[in-house]
């Protein structure tokens, strides 16, 4: 299994009237989960699309566990979930670093899209086929 | 089944460098279909701050069927799905109304914290219970 | 001088801890009264998208005179500012609808982008300088 | 004069559909970069919170100079501007880290709010006239 890590500040204009972070800016951590994945390994967004493909997330579940307020730092753990169909998975955990608590745990999925017709690629194109097999996936 | 809709035109702030709505930002559209509802059926937020409770997003889920495009406008339609536990329970369907599309669907779940101790309530509240019998559900 | 009106519900996402609309979010309100702003004048961003341009914010200003809260509505007001030059400008005032006080006055100036250079033209585009000439501005 | 630097990658979600970093979110970069001085300083949110008060953005203004792309990052200079009032006000700078280019500029004005009565404070706190003795500003 190959993951990442990537610690973020949380932004004041994150939070909520509540006084915690606003449910849907997870999705905002998750994407830093999949940059800080990318750098990694290899898969950055712009990589993929220079290989001819848009991958936009066509499914994402949260489930939040603990909430997180202003002035603590978050770290997201981003598990790449390999499957054999055409798609790019992933799962997230969320840990508040200042309680050591897990805050959120996610799931997002996507698809390749040809970037110039925008229709969906149902064949795993063969730059992520070799990428899968160098990183053993 | 008790329901609302809302038609929501696409904010360009909305949108990102694919050209089409950001998959985040359905969050908050299924945000403003709860605010729909909540109106439409007297279950606003603040009403149910009123009561003693905050009730959080604990979980969220987007299926991604179709972009949508700025200058296209949406219509939310937001379910009330029945629940004997403490909580609130919503499915959303996203349509394209320029195409007729279903462009997503989604669920979300809340949960009861009173407002001043941040605790859990698992038994549902009163208030709630009363409003489910009124609407049948 | 001609101006357009819009009311808007603010979001919670759209609060931050201190309970407030986060001040940042007020450029989502101003994008909301140019395009009821377009629409009601015949000036949106997809028509002028077809003559060949982007209209890019190239400066805003905001100034906040009172804090608003969620629960709370507002109308954007948006007066278009003449010009000689190749540039839009508008001048908005957003006030609390649930209050009546004035919560913030702003101003933005777009200039146009050729869409396909993306380089600046500095001559009045001719669609511009007829619908100044039909609006008498 | 005092100032600070943080570099920032620009994130997918803060791009528009022109491709660029869209405009409001540089209210976000300078946020980051109020964070980053009050770090370096010990100016931060939470510790005048502590002191009693929040410190509201009531005036804001961005000159864009040129477009930031995803996959870009971006220095945010922030410098300290002195004032005699009860005020706290800064400069920003924001440089494309990828091009050399300055992107941006903008200012931002903050007060100071009594947290418990929410009223104008029209008198330097203590705290703030000894932040600025100690910083000779």
């Amino acid at each position: 299994m190959i993951a990442s890590e990537i610690e973020i500040d949380i932004r004041f204009s994150e939070t909520d009237a509540m006084g915690v972070v606003w449910h849907g800016n997870y999705l905002k951590f998750f994407e830093d989960g999949r940059e800080a994945f990318g750098k990694t390994f290899g898969l950055e967004y712009l990589k993929i699309f220079d290989h001819g493909y848009f991958t936009p997330i066509v499914k994402s579940e949260i489930d939040h566990k603990a909430p997180v307020y202003y002035g603590q730092a978050i770290k997201v753990i981003t598990r790449y979930v390999p499957t054999k169909s055409a798609k790019i998975q992933f799962e997230y955990e969320v840990v508040n670093q200042t309680t050591g608590e897990v805050c959120a745990i996610g799931k997002t999925m996507q698809v390749f899209l040809d970037k110039e017709t925008r229709t969906l690629e149902l064949i795993t194109p063969d730059f992520y086929r070799e990428w899968k097999k160098r990183n053993q996936v």
